[in-house]
């Protein structure tokens, strides 16, 4: 099967935080709610997608709702596994993004993936950011909402190590739940350590691969980006 | 307890691969061992540096040898705890580099931490970098080798993700080891997959935690030692 994957050009504006704000204004006048997804690699960013996408369609379904027309754009350093996996698990449209070595995305080059994927034609576009807890915390890519992965085999004490990306994040993802009790993840000392750094993100518990959680987590999403289509 | 805690100064050298070779002879001429481990966060790079130190001392214990004098350079965004946690679980000396938002070390960086270390009376010094499978495999630290470890609960497609953080390693660990069953984490896989990027870097299979595979990884490690410290 191929995968489009498009090498993304590196930003040469100097004031990547005016141009985030720029898109995010164009995305809203066109009606596409645009999401950045960020966490460490490894934590599940796909498999979440993956059960994010299916739960909203059932959610829709279920209501006798049109489902939400969801594009994907898979950010890697390198190869196309992630977006292959996206247009086999769920059909879907995703294209790969190639960031030629570079740590994170930033506005312009997410507008590169938008025009790609056809954004205009799409009402919620996620954006899967390269897996690394510091660099993309420091770049607005323009999306209107943040949302952090941590896996519950990362530590409960991630909040206190990268406050810039819990700092953040519009909601956190608590991913892997079902491996709390191996891992001696403690959910409350979490919610503490998260608490030193974001006082108002609401925290979702989570198994994306077996499904717990998905169920909560995908009805306050769907009703946010209702909302914000409906503006 | 007070932990000596580094605000390191931003690099003003243009030339960090040259500034890394001068550092990698200056620490061969005054033997010390100095040594970059890398991982994503929450691999277990605190945790595996524990087992190691201790299991290096039962090592020489057993056959009736001084012990290597260890320090470690806790590098972090934030935070004291793993400096903290190596003193209290190791009684090796511990310093904490605060990288001031910077997502790797370069060379000039870990030489300011090996000063204030006291790096000149250690045979063997450590550096836990920032946790981050991507930037900090750009940053040559003038390590005598680096350390790359990938946790099972991260997954074994990794390397063909992360691959210049793989081609770096001399030497890879992969934690957690007893939680692969839970993961579905194939070893052959891995390997495969470790292969298409390195195929020179010897790979042990560890439970920091637990200790399995510790000895295996240690004897082979105090021997690197021991060989680049008779140079």
């Amino acid at each position: 099967m191929d995968v489009k994957t498009i090498q993304l050009k590196k930003t040469i504006l100097e004031d990547n935080d005016r141009d985030a704000d720029l898109l995010r204004r164009q995305m809203e006048d066109q009606r596409t709610c645009y999401m950045n997804i960020m966490s460490s690699p490894g934590s599940g960013k796909t498999t979440t997608l993956i059960r994010t996408i299916r739960t909203l369609e059932e959610i829709a379904r279920e209501e006798g709702r049109e489902p939400l027309k969801i594009g994907v754009m898979e950010a890697d350093i390198d190869s196309d596994v992630d977006a292959r996996t996206i247009i086999e698990e769920t059909g879907a449209p995703a294209v790969q993004l190639h960031t030629g070595g570079m740590c994170h995305l930033d506005a312009d080059m997410s507008r590169q993936g938008l025009a790609e994927i056809g954004a205009g034609d799409l009402d919620l576009v996620f954006l899967e950011n390269v897996g690394n807890l510091v660099c993309p915390a420091e770049f607005d890519t323009g999306a209107a909402m943040d949302i952090v992965i941590l896996s519950v085999p990362e530590g409960d004490d991630k909040p206190l190590k990268y406050p810039l990306m819990f700092r953040e994040a519009d909601v956190v993802l608590v991913n892997k739940i079902d491996a709390a009790p191996v891992f001696d993840f403690d959910k409350e000392r979490f919610r503490a350590n998260l608490g030193s750094c974001n006082e108002d993100a609401p925290v979702f518990f989570i198994s994306a691969a077996k499904g717990e959680g998905a169920r909560e987590w995908c009805s306050w999403l769907d009703q946010q980006v209702r909302s914000y289509l409906d503006k």
